[in-house]
Order: structure tokens, then C-alpha cells, then sequence
């Protein structure tokens, strides 16, 4: 079994992102990696999230999941990110924590991360494509190895089938429209699979 | 009213993007362009063609519809392309048909002809924006201007919410998932209104 | 002459894109508009910068520079971004302004906005085009109109030929390598005299 | 040492992606690889070719360069590509290859293929970053590994810095104006390398 550590760093106001966190921790788990789930830091103002139920609530239910620090990626082999879109590209609390890593990234820390990422967003073509593209970008500047589902497996024909990464839809009462847990499952467990690898012949 | 002049550009095998843009077709008449639907020149060979056979009878049933040439981008004051993706990109016909603009762009003809895309694809997130967003790409080489359909008008909502131009999904029976009819005339309406703008404060 | 209202957004540490902001203002005012020049809020704190002589010494000089509002962009006819890379994509400062407009966009009030941008980078291809198509596609879901200068001038091909919108790499020193003091006045007329038709029409 | 079996695959009518192809094959023998350079078939008619004498000098020159084909694929475990820009996007006659691969694609056999890419254009920011990017998103539905460059080697810093893959700026006269040749090897080493561990995980 592997011996991978796996770090799933999300970003969520209503909780669907760290619904796919943590499906990727359970798929992650059943290969054998070792996983921490992370948030990034928040850049609302504490009185913005007070005037939203939803988001008040979701911050209160996960304020004992650890913020992500930059050891964290160091310790890691293998790196899924959740986040929603934003106009078509990851939301600044994500960018900003990525924007904090030049000292790994001048060190060459981050060389050979293996990496994958996930969505969401609120119309059904409103971004889940160009978000995860937006942030692969962000991750050749790493010299990261880029794991993307692709169509790796059937179930990805029954979750919506996006190759860059899993991607959901949220109505407006905030529920996913598609199943997707099996495809987060396989997309984490391909994730930690092929860090193993990278991992073995570097040992 | 406009008078505008219109091409609608497409790729198609099975008749989806045809249908496209017949809509896109009725929407801009409905706003006074003046519009040619043409296709792309086809690269298979006629024995590949033969051996499918929705995309034989595709072939046949629209051979009336002029191919494409040089002099109706020049022509042409707006385009809309709509294309099927293939692995997240434009299909190479409609690529083939671009490099050859080599002409008109290096003496200018290009320049601020009014874009928008639409795009296809088997899978509900297989490359609709990828495929549409690439081909933008090339627009910004032309020095077109580029106008996506956004969220300017509440049909988006309906259709997909696809915000760099309407795409729709086919299923393996060839037939539409989503209703796209009205969206598609959205954005040709206002692909046609601001080439009307444009073209306005031009003469 | 025109009466366009254009807002120049800009992020900066060191001045780069301070410096392109200024020269937009200035091909800007010669072809008529009225422009503002306004940095986004900064995330880092003050500690951070003043740890680092050039920023903070770019922090002081532009204390000035108003910060953008939301006002700012209902009130823009036109917008030019410029910001340099981080890691192939807009830096979180901008992208934390970007994920504030959310009330204005239900509204409909960044629908036609004329767009562009500029950016750089320490390399001469670490991100330059990427880091503007990326804010492009967010632009597409403002409903805006990009108007990336293409090869409409010659201007272009002496300034580093980038289509999306004029970039420029930055030495060690700070200096920039390129000479695209024209190239960005060519960019900020074009984006101007975009914005010109677009108003002209809709009086 | 490896016995990595790597397929470089080009498109060129100046000579350009062929001589990268051909440093690729240099960098990937030192470290041991099996190396096939191939060459996409051409979609121009010959009287095109012939009416351009470098495109036709080229074009003889190369004459004993096999086309590749889908057997390659299936053969390979790693796979560079070598592209001009076409305005921003990869020339259509390496897009008409891609298109073919259907058949591999159904039936599984692209998957875990290790690749990166290259590319080359006229203008100094002429589409190099996106040009790699749009190839890489047709990579991301072939279930492929990307192992682009990122910033792995010190060479990245003295030969333009693209992370997503090395590329050239081509002068008028049709020569490169940047020094390459050291960077494109690292590239190849580095693709075959990571091919490497890959293969023997599941050897």
C-alpha cells in the first residue's frame, strides 16, 4: 500500500468544496495515502460572512479544520485542489495562498508535487472548465506533474465528464446537481496512484 | 434597422453546430442582418465519411450549403463560429480554414470584425468552454472584438449559462440535451447589435 | 473628440505597472477621454512591504493613487487592467477586487464595458500572455467587449508582438527590457475609441 | 538508464520545431531513451509548398522523416510535441493528427502517456505561452501526465523562461533568437525521466 501524503486544499463558503474535499480524502484513504484536508485562509471580513446564513453556518461547521501553511505543501506529495469559480477562475483566497509560495518555489520545493484540481460553479457550463485550466497554469510555473482525470475511468461518463478535473453544479438551494462522489473517489485515488510512483523511483 | 453583414462559420458531422447556427441564422434576421451560413471544407476522406453513416447523410443533406471562402470574412462586418469540440479544441477543419487567413491579416482585413462562438460536445463538461475559449484566442490575433454572450439577458440561465458563447450536449442518440434555442438567438442579436455599433460609427 | 470614461486598474509592487498605467492615461487623454488610474487594495500586510525596500518605496510614492471603487466602475465607459504575473495568472490583489463585483454584475451593470490589459513578468515568457487571457475569461462573464490590440498597429511588432494587450519583461534592476511606452498608448486609443462607438450608439 | 520509448512529434515549414525536435532526440538519448522524431502529415497542396522556397527546401530536406503514425502513439511512453503558433493555437495539420486518435482514445491507450510541449513564433510574445496551453488542454482529455518544464533547471532562466515548454522567437531571416539548445534537452530528459518512473511502476 502506499505511503503518499496527500494534501486536499479547498476553498468553500456553502460547503461544496469541502463535500469534494473530503470524498477525495476517503477515496485517497482506500489506496493508503496519508491526508490532510486544509482550507485556505479566508479574506472576508468576519461582518461579510455574518450577513450570510450559509456562509456563517459553513465557516462555524469547519472552524476546526486546519488552515493550510506552506509546510503543508512541503510535506506533501500529491496536491488536489477544490475550489468554486469565480468569473471563470479560482477565488482570491485561493490565488492569494498560492501567491505565498515563491520561497518553496525559489527553493524548488515544489518540483514534482503531483497535482489535481476540482470545481463547482452555479450555472452548468459557468466556469467549472476554465477554473481547474486556470489553476493547472499556476501549476506548470511549479514544475508540478499535472494528473488530470481525463477519461480515466467509465465513471467519468456518468459525472459529467470533465477531463481537467471533477466539476459540479450547485442549484440555488445549494445542493450538487450531479453525482459525483465515485468520480472525486477515482480522481483522488489516480492522484495519490501515480504520486506513488513518482514517489518509489525517488526513493 | 441593421445591415449588418453576418457569417455564421461552422463545422459539423451530425448536424448539431448546423443547427447552431440556422438558429443564430434566425436570430440575426430578426434583428435585419443580413446573414451566409457556411461551412468549413471538410479534411476526411469521402471512404471515412461513407463508412458513418449520420455523418453521410449530414454530408448530403446539406451540400447546398456554400463553403466557406476568404471573401466572406471580408465580406462579413460579424462572425459567429460554432464548432463540435475535439479534446477540448476547435475540430481541425475549422483550424485548416484559420491558417489560411495568412492574407487578410497581414493587410489588416481582420481587424475589428465583431466575434462569438458556440461549441458541442458528448460529454455536459467535455470542452464546451475550452473549445470556445481557444478559438477566442485566435480572434485576439485578428484584433477582433470579442462579444461573448455573458449573463446579458436571463436566457443564459436556462441554457446552460455557458458565458463565452451557448454550447450544448449531445447525447449518443445525436439529439440535444439542453433547449438552446433562444440563447443562441440571444447571442447572435447582440453579436449583430454591436457589429452595428461598430460599423455605424465607421461610415 | 471623445467623451469616454476610462478607468486604468492597476496592480503594482515595484512600479511596472504603475508606469504602463500612466502611459494608457496618457494615449487615453490625447484621443479625448477623461481617465482615472487606480490601484487595487493591497492584501499583504504592512510589515511584509516594509520588509522589502522597492515595494515599500512604491507603497510611499503612490499613496496618492486612488484606490478603485466599485462607483469606478459604473462609472467607466472603458477599462484597462494592467498587473504583473504570479505564476501565469492575475495576482490575488486584483483578483480580490474582481470577486467584490458581484453586485454590480446581478445588477447588469458591467454588461458592454470595453476591456483590455496589460502585463509582466521577470521572464520573457513566464506568463505574459496567459496571465491576460486569464483575465479575459473573466471579462467574458462581465458581458464586457475585449479589445486586445492585436496586430492592429505596427507599433506592435516592435514592442513585443503580444496580442492580447502590450507586456512587458522586467530586468533584475526593475527596469523593463522592452520598449512599449507607444505600444500602450496604441492599446489605450484602441480601447478608448472602442468604448467611443459603443457609447456613441447607445445615446 | 532508461529504456523509455519517446516520440517526437513536430510540425515545421521553416525548419524551426524541427531542429527542436531534433535537440529533444539529443537530450533524450543521453539519458538513454529510444527516440522516433516524426513528423505530422502536411494538409497543403504541393503548389502551395512549391511556390515557397523555404517552406519546399525544408519540406525536401526533411523527406526521409517518417510521418507518424497511430502506432507510434500506442508505442510510446512519452511524447514531445514541437508546434509554430497559428495565431495563438497549434497549426491545424498537428490538430488534424490529434483528431485521429479516436480510436486509441476509446479503447484506453493514451492514458498515462508522459508529454510536454514546445512551440515557436515570430513575434516575441506571439502565442508561445498559449500555443503550449492549448495542446496541453487536448492532452488533459487523452488522460496524459504533463510534465511540462516549469522552472526545474537553472537553463529555464537564460533561454526565455517558459515554463509551459520551451519556445523560440523565429527572425525574419528564419533563424532563432534565443539559445535554446540546452533547455530543450532538458526538457526531453526531463519527460523521459518522469516516463521512467512511471514505466517501472508498472513493470
Amino acid at each position: 500500500m502506499s505511503n503518499v501524503k496527500l494534501a486536499v486544499i479547498y476553498y468553500s463558503m456553502g460547503g461544496t468544496n469541502y463535500q469534494l474535499s473530503k470524498w477525495a480524502e476517503e477515496g485517497a484513504k482506500e489506496v493508503g495515502a496519508e491526508v490532510k484536508v486544509l482550507k485556505v485562509p479566508e479574506l472576508a471580513p468576519q461582518h461579510v460572512i455574518d450577513e450570510n446564513e450559509g456562509w456563517k453556518a459553513h465557516v462555524e461547521a469547519t472552524k476546526d479544520v486546519p488552515e493550510v501553511t506552506l509546510d503543508d505543501l512541503e510535506w506533501a506529495d500529491a496536491i488536489i485542489f477544490s475550489v468554486p469559480t469565480r468569473y471563470g477562475n479560482m477565488p482570491a483566497q485561493m490565488k492569494q495562498f498560492l501567491d505565498t509560495t515563491g520561497g518553496l518555489w525559489f527553493n524548488g520545493k515544489l518540483i514534482n508535487k503531483v497535482v489535481s484540481a476540482m470545481s463547482s460553479a452555479q450555472n452548468p457550463h459557468g466556469g467549472q472548465e476554465s477554473t481547474i485550466l486556470g489553476l493547472y497554469t499556476t501549476m506548470h510555473h511549479w514544475g508540478a506533474l499535472i494528473a488530470s482525470p481525463g477519461y480515466t475511468d467509465p465513471v467519468q461518463f456518468t459525472s459529467g465528464g470533465n477531463p481537467y478535473g471533477v466539476s459540479v453544479t450547485v442549484g440555488q438551494d445549494g445542493k450538487m446537481l450531479e453525482d459525483v462522489h465515485a468520480a472525486v473517489k477515482h480522481q483522488a485515488k489516480r492522484t495519490v496512484t501515480i504520486a506513488e510512483w513518482v514517489k518509489k523511483a525517488n526513493q
